[in-house]
């Protein structure tokens, strides 16, 4: 049955919604797909949820090709298995959390790695059982400090989750390779330019992880990619470490007065008025080692110093160093920190006191860039004075390296061959080799083929669903609306009476059946008392792909079709119009 | 692409589950559909989600019959709505209330009335608008102080809710009888007995609210149905009022020594040993009125005490008694009460005391069976002493009646004719005349034809779906299994290969190939190193309708098609087995 606009629970808005940041957020408002009920919560609305639905509907395709098989677990959990991974605490304030009326903790699932894992675990015992495939879409919850751009990053969201149990690491790479073919599937199907990145694994390293990226400028990750087809989200960019070089013709670390220089700027400027460099270049910040500090705060509550030693003319990138310390979170050092170090020289701390074997005890992580033998300008450790020619390696050593640093445009790529360029993009999908972390901490385990019980391997798969439908809307509009790719639209086609006439009307409506009865959805603008104007207004703001408009033409045997995204337009014979139609509508 | 038994999520238990409590729910367990997260909180699991899902499709397609729109609201909700309507507090410990990181009160939806009348009142200004049908079908959360029988009253569970809005109380009406006959359709579909009842619908009264029950004696709700087809809820049965009887031959009332009579048992001993009754009958506890004490707790946290008299052989029926004083609860008049009202004699408690122009000033309400007239022998609010032929109307009044007292089989029934036999069931659906509560509350007004603001006048109604799923389970099953009705099964046939040859696997391979060329599901038994007895009991377990057998037979030629239901078996030849099987789920 056609969706008739006289009927449907809709109301355009001519104006953009006040509290949409983005184009196709504002267009999916405007058009009538959703609603705003409160930060980062939205309500779905008839044409919203059509296109949910297909959405969704290509998810499930695609997984059931891979042989993953569809449960659906709580999105209200009890506390106990998030403690036992300590995710209860480690979620901080991102995780809703609730008491029962008999007062036992509960939440609302942000993710179900446990739910899945301890499911698995009652029911299978045997190397026999697995491989095991399994997924749910279903709204989760987490509680953004800045929910954002409409159902881009909401607090209530669907989302398909998918996980893998398998034996060995050979069965999580096939697992894993499955599920990025469905991924790709998925992706090219729902009709918006991604790109696959490298992502922040933790622990584990290497190519275990991977973002499905939507490249939009308006994305709250940034991602580099080089010439040689390495991509990576920016918190897995591994800088390579610096080679040694030679030291030794490099003097002997000399202090000196750098009075009222506690910065990078003033102290440069200070170096080159009072101690120019020796081989006619001048300092600058790239030759100062810069030493920043924070705060780790533990999930346990502790707080831990740490320092990073870096090139002074870059900064820490807080979304790197935050996966590199997690599950700690990072706050900023403050004045009563330092009155707790008194070794501390505030603009001008130096190797002299950090790292855990110094007088701080505070531990020293240098940037990969800082190579053994190289020579740097750095504080003294006393108000006012600077070394210059500090060796690393000769001179001063730190407790380790860290990918902290800032990503620059122009970089060296970690193979130490291709240039980074950075863009940003919305995550849209996340696929990750998990190993063994919570099968091993809820004790899900198999007996293998020798009667050995072994931990099971799992993988864990995410696709943002409701954010497809908006990152879909942000690749596809124009100034006037939305413009579908046909898989999602919310019908296939939209007629249009741009007429008053009661007569044109029948006419419509012996064509919208006729559109009906070949199984394509009609999207039908039946409105007596709406002019023309505003129901091309419309169909353009509501963007379905092929728009049919009945009118004026129809007394010399014509009607008009329409692309919505090309906008070209031509007019058929009336007797053809549904032939035409559903040629157009299956062949694109 | 069939299920496969051999790859499939499901570990059939051979042992009721402990936390089991009904019938179908340890057989939803013990065959995989559904497992415990906590109480009252289920996963699906895959042949639980086929199930499901066909109960969504039904419900779906019934809705869309009636042109109700689907939509989506979030289950997590800001609290302000459910202020605006009081809700917020009468839910009281049924409401799941959280805080946001910004700590803002949330809650977990438990319905939606507040969210769809707040949309509806943004979008739409006219009665031109109007009619409008609008559903979600998603989960809903009650913080149940008893999760029971699984399924049945989940803490978590999905619901189909469904609004009307009208300008009219005739629109309304129309509404409500469509959604009663799409409820007709969709409850027929999904087989299972049930009954239309006439439920307590607060303060609207009359045939405005309707319930659905699904009839079973272990269902929580109880129900009366006459012989003449009169059928409602127990709390929404009204007794009525008993006519006037002649007291103009009753004796003067009488105080008597009753001593150590406390109870309407030692009190009819005593009566019938010490006051024997005139007219040659023996004392009853129908004789005696019984004054009953509790304590309401308003929303606001205010108590009052209410009295309630109502023959001595009759109960109050707690439910009765929590619909007529919502959104008051009750609780029990305990001892501590008693000391702040000192003229009450417990035991020997009478009007002479109650009533709110009374000395106790307690509010004071009769059963309507107590006919003005009529004698009654009660407390004389002394210890030890009660007063014999007090009558109603010449002795003592009260405040009013209240529909309290508890309904037994053979009751006459409200129209004074049929008389009432009792039942169980278990709520279904709700459909509801909600009128303009909530549109008032929320301020939900359109213009009417005249320009004039009225106040739009909504229906509410709600299927449980997961519960119906526990229902058809309760409804449809014997000692070794489910039955599902074809429906709602998780395949329409299930194929089990009977031998541990490989070379009938092939067979099997080829016959189910061809009968999932027809559209027709298959669960598929192609478990290898699993005896014929297991799957033939895995198979009755799990409850698919039609069972195909492929096993030794087939040396013969011959295969055998089981009906789960009556148990009838057929051999078929081989090379027909796919198009008996097909006839076969086609036509029943």
């Amino acid at each position: 049955m056609a969706l008739r606009m006289s009927t449907l629970f809709l109301r355009t808005l001519r104006e953009d919604p006040a509290d949409a940041e983005l184009p196709g957020h504002r267009l999916l408002v405007r058009a009538g797909y959703v609603r705003r009920v409160a930060p980062g919560i939205y309500t779905w609305l008839p044409l919203g949820m059509k296109v949910l639905g297909k959405v969704e509907e290509i998810i499930r395709e695609e997984m059931a090709r891979i042989g993953s098989q569809e449960v659906k677990f709580p999105a209200l959990l009890p506390r106990e298995p998030y403690d036992a991974t300590g995710r209860w605490s480690e979620y901080g304030d991102l995780l809703f959390r609730l008491k029962d009326r008999k007062d036992a903790d509960m939440l609302l699932g942000p993710t179900h790695e446990e739910m899945f894992c301890l499911a698995v675990k009652d029911m299978y015992s045997s190397y026999k059982d697995l491989p095991l495939a399994l997924f749910q879409m279903q709204n989760k919850y987490r509680d953004e400090a800045r929910p954002r751009a409409g159902i881009l990053r909401g607090r209530e969201f669907i989302m398909k989750d998918s996980y893998s149990f398998d034996i060995d690491k050979a069965g999580l790479d096939k697992a894993y390779d499955a599920h990025r073919e469905a991924y790709i599937r998925i992706f090219n199907r729902l009709g918006f330019e991604y790109v696959i990145v490298q992502a922040d694994s933790g622990a584990m390293g290497g190519s275990a992880s991977e973002e499905f990226l939507a490249v939009n400028p308006n994305g709250e990750d940034t991602f580099v990619r080089d010439e040689h087809g390495y991509a990576a989200n920016v918190e897995a960019v591994v800088v390579p470490q610096a080679p040694e070089v030679d030291a030794s013709s490099t003097p002997a670390a000399q202090v000196h007065d750098t009075p009222d220089t506690p910065t990078i700027d003033t102290l440069v400027e200070s170096l080159n008025a009072n101690h120019p460099r020796t081989d006619g270049r001048s300092w600058t910040g790239a030759d100062s080692l810069k030493n920043v500090l924070v705060m780790l705060v533990h999930p346990d509550g502790t707080r831990e110093p740490l320092a990073i030693g870096l090139p002074g003319d870059r900064e820490v990138d807080a979304k790197r160093l935050e996966v590199q310390v997690a599950p700690a979170e990072v706050e900023a050092f403050e004045e009563k920190d330092f009155a707790d170090y008194p070794m501390l020289a505030k603009g001008y701390i130096g190797p002299g006191v950090l790292g855990s074997e110094k007088s701080s005890k505070i531990r020293y992580l240098l940037d990969p860039s800082i190579a053994v033998g190289s020579a740097w300008v750095t504080g003294a450790d006393e108000p006012g004075k600077h070394v210059i020619d500090l060796v690393h390696g000769r001179d001063f050593t730190a407790d380790g390296t860290v990918q902290a640093g800032e990503i620059r445009e122009g970089d060296v790529a970690p193979d130490g061959k291709g240039t980074l360029t950075l863009a940003r993009g919305i995550e849209m999908g996340h696929i990750f080799q998990l190993g063994t972390k919570y099968a091993e901490a809820l004790g899900l385990k198999v007996l293998d083929e020798n009667g050995k019980l072994v931990t099971v391997t799992m993988g864990s798969y995410g696709v943002g669903v409701t954010r497809a439908v908006g990152v879909v809307a942000e690749d596809n509009h124009d100034q006037y609306g939305l413009i579908w790719p046909r898989e999602l639209a919310p019908a296939d086609v939209h007629v249009v009476v741009a007429s008053k006439d009661e007569e044109v009307f029948v006419k419509a409506d012996e064509i919208v059946r006729g559109i009906e009865a070949q199984g394509v959805e009609v999207l039908y603008d039946d409105r007596r008392k709406v002019s023309p104007g505003v129901k091309f207004k419309d169909a353009e703001l509501i963007g379905v792909p092929t728009i049919l408009v009945i009118g004026k033409g129809l007394a010399d045997g014509k009607v008009e079709i329409k692309d919505r995204r090309s906008g070209e337009r031509r007019e058929v014979e009336v007797g053809s119009a549904v032939a035409e139609v559903v040629a157009e509508v299956q062949q694109s």
